[in-house]
């Protein structure tokens, strides 16, 4: 008997961090948490980041994922909105890899593609799919919601590549 | 008697993050160690940054700073770039803050200004005038060189902040 698979999604942001957790076994994909790792933005950079490494270290630890993706920044025009950005991610993908997840990364355009079905599309557009797809789903931000579609992408991507395997017989 | 203060300087990068530690005491400075953490260009973008992780704290252990400082990244006009840049130094800040110390940042042209008298300047001029400043010093590449230069800042500026609260009698 396949066991479930859990994964965790992360939105990274230096401001919010969005974090979603679901289950997937064969084609069933079921939801388990959602929510925002906070950093205090009158707080020096340093602090910042560590206290996202301990917001998504103590969700790793309670809801114990076997792999997890994160989304491939957008580079905006914005210099240094793109190097706060890179910073939090920097951490968003570290701390699962600390922990010996493999971390998928997946473009916006693949995220919205799998959940809404078109390379394009609104965050409103995104997180109705989420509801329909996982009717028990719940998300306090955008950010949540997001990664909860990033959580969705991977279990979609995931399976696709197991079943490429299992039909041709490879490793 | 006042207690030296080690301090380790640090120079961000995806591929090579240089690091240096120096020892000061009011006006004395004391070349300690220096070196190059390296990422592997093949890994995975999460191993690479793990790798970076265990590099620098495992540095961390070994040499026991009281304080660090990094430099505050130049923004360029590439996003890819910057986006990298950004990834490293967020693991680059990250690792110290984990272990408790304060991290500064320092802009490049305060970097020069403090070490070579004037905020521009080329490396070769801050190689030298890092030798000049600590003649035991040794780095085996520019970035190790840059990171010296970046803890001796911080001990330029530590110390004068320090002098400016002894003479006002502040706190």
């Amino acid at each position: 008997m396949a066991a479930a698979i859990r994964i965790i999604g992360i939105d990274p942001g230096l401001r919010r961090t969005g974090w979603g957790v679901v289950e997937t076994l064969g084609n069933s994909l079921r939801f388990v948490a959602s929510g925002t790792v906070r950093s205090d933005d009158k707080a020096a950079l340093a602090s910042r980041l560590r206290q996202l490494h301990d917001g998504l270290s103590a969700v790793l630890h309670e809801h114990m994922p076997h792999e997890a993706a994160v989304e491939a920044t957008f580079v905006n025009k914005d210099a240094t909105a793109t190097l706060k950005l890179g910073q939090a991610r920097g951490v968003a993908m570290l701390v699962p890899a600390l922990a010996g997840l493999a971390v998928a990364e997946y473009a916006p355009n693949a995220v919205k593609k799998t959940v809404i079905g078109v390379g394009h599309g609104d965050k409103k557009q995104i997180h109705m799919m989420v509801r329909v797809l996982m009717p028990r789903a719940s998300f306090d931000t955008d950010d949540a919601a997001d990664a909860l579609a990033i959580a969705i992408c991977h279990a979609h991507h995931r399976q696709s590549v197991a079943g490429r395997l299992a039909e041709t017989g490879g490793s």
